[in-house]
């Protein structure tokens, strides 16, 4: 059984991999929920539905966002009624939030909804948020942004999106997290894993709110020597998203080093890029376990021959 | 200053009408909102959509409800995913729920972006919900129908598209209407209106929510002599939709003299169809005065002509 905690578009190119070396039947995915936002009145999982998409075959190659193919029809009207476009919703998309968004109003939890939607886009691998309550990535601002003081409080979405990430960030929390519950699943899936992979996604605000759920982070403590994280830095830059930058904001060193630092103390062994090699002793020094590895996933053959490392990394 | 109390479709082809003959800028047209609905998350109002597209030209001739031309990439993906698809939403009518609901999220009540919404559209005339507060018209069930049991209370959509309004009603009430304010300028517009226009719109459970919100019905009642109500009932059948069946289950005469009745408290005079000339007489005798024109509207000529004929009506 193998558990993988997730973010958006690096955990899902991994596990794109991962379901050609490991039986999908097997895996369980344990999704951040801390970026979800109510948009329109529809509630929009963007890290779920990066995952499903992917795993379907669905998703846009060239934004790792959406859906491949996708119709803009609705945002297009929109836009004509003066309406709110900056986080653009395609046609094809859009049925999977009123989807959702109905089956809550309906009391389903997220957790069921979800398996619903994967269900419907036939996957066989388990999608879990890592809660049904409400967790909400909130990042107060360093500096002014347009329609932003500086020291305001905003939205995931707004920061990531709206905001293009280019705005320095003084602090992260996420709202809701000490009252949260992990979603049914994901501490019985996490504590009876045989690996659990940490995929390479923003360690700041992807596993971050993974972590924040209350249990989530004590139980990998006590399996830390079953967690592999793949480093989602490379050579000192994130290979997508803004994690560089937030790291060193937020206090840490955006590198290998400074990623395996940071999941010390629940992972045991850390995959880094073979650009990074000279990093290991400085990461084996700090308790963890460096593996040296082309990490960078330019196709799903590439995904698979990384998955085989974590799997190897695992014993 | 006209003032038209409208429901969806017959209502608006009779507005399509009048604004050839009436400055758009002197109308004021007064919308029922008890149909509205909220699904998948999103805040739907059926009749002010049916005015404002239709005064817009965009409505779609055939259905009279939607948009001429829409798409349906939505439902038709959401019908893949396994979702509720028996309320149709069109891909470009989806825009506009989703600013409705966005704009209701920010706080605007429904008054300030119906305004909104028929100004992107391009109409000078004025639109108001009957008000910006939660009113839901509510049926009982008499008879057993598929998924619901006799004697069950289901919503106005329910009835009319999930179960094609062929079921037998036992009651109706108007769910929000004891605590509803009339929306801001609806009385201010009822109150100064030189001619106040019942459109040919269902009594019950069109025109009823309207005048169920506190106020409207007594100032209607108060300034009777300047209404002029259009019977929706020609030769003892409604002309489309289940208002004939209504009357009669709900112990009124499904004809125009069983409208007349009904209105009577607070309609001086009323328009009857031609083919319904005979029963002027007892509609005198109940206190209206009964005007005889051709109200079957085949095109906004005729819908012009009708207008005429309501506008002379008034005097």
């Amino acid at each position: 059984m193998l558990v993988a905690l997730a973010g958006g578009v690096g955990a899902a190119r991994l596990l794109a991999g991962m379901v050609r070396v490991v039986d999908p039947t097997e895996i369980t995915v344990v999704v951040n929920t801390g970026d979800d936002m109510s948009l329109h009145g529809l509630h929009v999982s963007p890290d779920i539905d990066t995952v499903v998409y992917t795993l379907a075959g669905l998703s846009n190659p060239e934004t790792g966002w959406g859906l491949d193919g996708e119709r803009w029809t609705v945002m297009d009207e929109l836009e004509r009624l003066g309406g709110e476009t900056w986080f653009r919703l395609g046609d094809r998309d859009l049925a999977t939030h009123l989807y959702r968004t109905q089956r809550l109003a309906q009391g389903a939890p997220l957790s069921q909804v979800t398996a619903e939607l994967a269900s419907a886009r036939g996957l066989a691998l388990r999608v879990l948020p890592v809660t049904d309550d409400p967790l909400r990535t909130r990042l107060t601002l360093a500096e002014t942004a347009p329609g932003f003081a500086a020291g305001s409080e905003v939205d995931f979405q707004d920061y990531f999106v709206r905001l293009h990430h280019s705005v320095a960030v003084a602090g992260v929390r996420f709202e809701g997290a000490s009252t949260a519950r992990p979603a049914p699943g994901v501490l019985e899936a996490i504590g009876g894993a045989d690996v659990i992979v940490a995929c390479p996604s923003n360690p700041v605000v992807s596993l971050g709110p993974v972590l924040a759920v209350p249990g989530v982070r004590d139980l990998l403590e006590a399996r830390r020597d079953r967690v592999v994280a793949v480093s989602p830095i490379v050579a000192g830059a994130a290979l997508k998203g803004p994690a560089d930058r937030l790291l060193v904001e937020l206090g840490h060193e955006a590198s290998a080093a400074g990623v395996a630092r940071l999941h010390a103390p629940w992972a045991g062994t850390i995959v880094i890029d073979e650009q990074d090699a000279a990093l290991a002793p400085a990461i084996d020094a700090a308790g963890v376990r460096a593996v040296v590895a082309p990490t960078v996933m330019r196709s799903p053959e590439a995904a698979a021959d990384l998955s085989r490392v974590v799997l190897d990394a695992a014993g």
